[in-house]
């Protein structure tokens, strides 16, 4: 074999495996039963402990030397090389005891946040987040940027820095603030308690099911099942995702599947001849979010969406919704007000669970709070940024699952994701001007059809800035976002 | 680390990795869409080929021999050595490329025979057949024993060879035959008819749930899910059945579960403390399925149990067994008679399958036929040993899934499995004389502790003759058997 053909035999084993311990922790969170964890625990460990040998495997670095060195490589070729230089570099500098350790601790603690969380138990949850918090920060540590929290950040949205996010959100947060006064101020107010009535859970799952169906989402390359906190694993031809269903709360389970729908759609679209390649995987976790978000709010809650849904709804909850119009579940569905669960929030306050989160992260990496302060530091950012206090830890700082398994620096991708949205969003309606018309029919062909093509095919070709310039003509920036939430909502509030 | 801590992590991490490869496969057979086959495929060929270099790792095997050589180890730690030393020198011959190219071809094989057996499509199973016969016999001759068979053979069942079963099935036969001459020619026939009424899945599924629960499967330490060829994958607190229902036929989903269930028991009575350690593991394929045939036939098919269950069987199906006597039904389930397939076959003709799969696999490999002669030859060898014909290759070459995953020299350890099943029976009848009783209450604890502490839990501290001749005071002989058969039968059909 020559350099080429070595490069790309390890860096697609290396893809193998990181696809194998996804499927071994979907498992363990969807299938696994609940005595299995330890020894499932030690599997998944075993199997990064091996993939982390085969990233840092120094033949590795001396073919992307070659190839950096190569002048005759294409341009997909040279982002591979380049996206093969960014995770050997990261991963060179993580000692395999650490890697091993952080996979088995990250493992349990998940197990353990999923008893903690319905029992309302931070305390017995609380051994395990020192460990990860501990473990995470080693990471940081060890990556060696100038500050911790970028060292973590660029692993999901690579580029981004702590230091823009303050200035990015500084700014959405300022913008966003008058927009929820004047809401609050507003002279109509839709009624949400349409969506608290009784909706059986295997009617939603059907419903669910076919909005994921209809949108694009490929069950025969796919699978949609129950797990605690709702996430997408798997690409390509083997996309799983998962949801919730509460009885007395219809979005969880409705938006929460169209959610991950545009996740799975994301993986599904890429390209199948360079999935396993450097470049040919999924973009940033921010672009990655930006397609959920799509699905999820520019198309679920508009009004064309439920001109068309809003019956084949009513029917599959016969007597349930028959005395609610078009105008009042439009409206519920809208409904704009300060709450305790990110994942249940609406688009206008959602961005603020998110920024307090950002904080909290940042205190947390810095040292100036440590796990065991974390619900009280809970209770006061809540209150600063959405002027609640949760009850319990529950609803409060044990509601996400994400720094139970390490995700630490993850959150900001969330907001981002809402920003690309919003900017894909005038892109496409440039590009489809009839989208309205199309999708108070029933129609979502055009839109899958032109994120697919503009975005998910691309993979990593391009960072998500890049991505974004080419796609949307400009560089990210928070107006598309502020125009779209002003213009709903001014006409949802009468403000 | 001294040599002794640095074998145990070695090994242990082999057994993570082989429980990660089999958690996969699980997942491809019982949960994953269609199309995500290939490229798990490759996953698991990722996994495989990390788990093959590992334990041909030189360093292993410089530990192996440094371990043989103290003289200060216990009786467990021996027994770890001695079978780290019959994995490795039987890894060591094989090379990297053919365990991966294997791997690879029996996921795709294995996906191509699920597709092929429905449509009765032989041809298109072929290519596939013809791709896993040939690097089996690569494998085989790479092993190097005096003939292939017995190189394969002593994956599964250590110790044994071609020859020596060619005589114990022999003298099985020679046995067998004048016994199922005496039953076809009987006074007394019970009708089976009754197990081919209507039995919806969900009712089957609910008894036989509760039959394996009473058993003693822990369901908080497995599952049960649906495949099209039942398996049992997992050990120790992580144990998965897999069942199939068919509405018109009882026994497939009753008798499947029970037989599963008791190889799943067998993985959760391994010693928790041992279970990674490579004498900690299952002892042999047919120790293995002496267990599922204890509790598919020896319990599950006995007077007594039916004495106990018949009557909540026939509230499962209410009103669909009401005219149905215990008699007939205890007849019904232990009718014999020559059929096409072997999972549904009896206890009698059971091991005729077994041995006609023997002398085709034992042709194969000596290359005195390929694979494109096998539909032939089955037809011929189902007539020359069953005196039937099946009418297509679904019920008749494509009924196993066996061939399809590369597993040729493992249909042995199933009648094997029968005869260490029929003499532990008698060992067990001799410490619990009043078993009869106790099943007839429906107690069955007795049953799961005798195999839990004189089997399950010592692994494979001994080879499976050893454990025989240890149990039952004698080495495995036709006898128990043919005994236990002839007076079942003795009374069921009046000879």
């Amino acid at each position: 074999m020559n350099p080429h053909e070595r490069f790309y035999e390890k860096v697609r084993t290396v893809a193998d495996l990181s696809f194998a311990q996804q499927a071994l922790e979907w498992d363990m969170q969807v299938m696994m039963p609940r005595k299995g964890t330890p020894q499932r625990a030690a599997q998944v460990a075993a199997v990064a402990t091996l993939a982390h040998a085969r990233m840092t495997d120094p033949e590795l670095g001396d073919l992307i030397a070659a190839l950096e060195a190569d002048g005759s490589l294409g341009e997909a070729e040279r982002a591979d090389v380049r996206e093969a230089r960014r995770g050997y570099d990261r991963s060179v500098k993580l000692p395999e005891r650490l890697v091993a350790e952080r996979a088995r601790a990250v493992a349990l603690s998940h197990a353990a946040w999923e008893e903690a969380r319905p029992k309302n138990d931070f305390a017995g949850f609380l051994p395990h987040l020192e460990t990860v918090v501990r473990l995470t920060r080693e990471v940081a540590e060890a990556v060696g940027t100038a500050n911790r929290y970028d060292a973590l950040l660029d692993e999901y949205e690579p580029g981004m820095t702590e230091a823009e996010l303050r200035e990015v959100f500084g700014d959405l947060k300022s913008r966003l603030l008058p927009l929820l006064d004047a809401i609050r101020g507003a002279p109509r107010r839709p009624d949400p308690s349409v969506l608290h009535r009784h909706f059986p859970k295997a009617r939603q799952e059907a419903f669910s099911r076919r909005v994921a169906v209809d949108a694009g989402f490929d069950m025969t390359a796919g699978r949609l099942d129950v797990s605690a906190h709702p996430f997408t694993s798997g690409t390509l031809h083997d996309v799983r995702l998962t949801t919730r269903y509460l009885e007395d709360f219809l979005p969880a389970a409705l938006f929460g599947t169209l959610h991950e729908a545009g996740h799975g759609m994301y993986e599904q679209g890429l390209d199948p001849a360079r999935f396993r390649d450097p470049a040919g995987q999924a973009c940033s976790l921010g672009i990655h979010e930006s397609q959920s978000r799509f699905w999820e709010n520019i198309v679920g809650r508009s009004r064309a969406f439920w001109s068309f849904y809003f019956k084949p709804l009513q029917e599959t909850f016969p007597g349930t919704l028959d005395d609610v119009s078009l105008e009042t579940f439009y409206g519920a569905v809208n409904h704009v007000a300060p709450s305790l669960i990110r994942v249940e929030a609406d688009e206008a306050t959602y961005n603020l669970h998110i920024l307090l989160r950002f904080d909290i992260e940042s205190d947390l990496l810095a040292g100036r709070v440590e796990p065991r302060g974390l619900p009280d530091l809970w209770r006061a950012k809540m209150c600063e940024y959405l002027g609640i206090t949760p009850p319990d830890d529950r609803d409060g700082v044990l509601q996400d699952v994400h720094w139970s398994v390490g995700l630490i620096g993850y959150f900001p991708t969330y907001a981002l994701g809402n920003l690309y949205a919003a900017q894909f969003r005038q892109a496409l309606l440039a590009a489809v001007p009839d989208l309205e018309a199309r999708l108070e029919r029933g129609e979502m062909g055009a839109v899958k059809e032109w994120l697919n093509r503009n975005i998910h095919v691309h993979g990593r070709r391009w960072l998500a800035q890049e991505l974004c310039q080419r796609v949307t003509g400009r560089p990210l920036g928070p107006e598309p976002l502020l125009g779209y939430l002003r213009e709903k909502y001014a006409e949802i509030y009468g403000i």
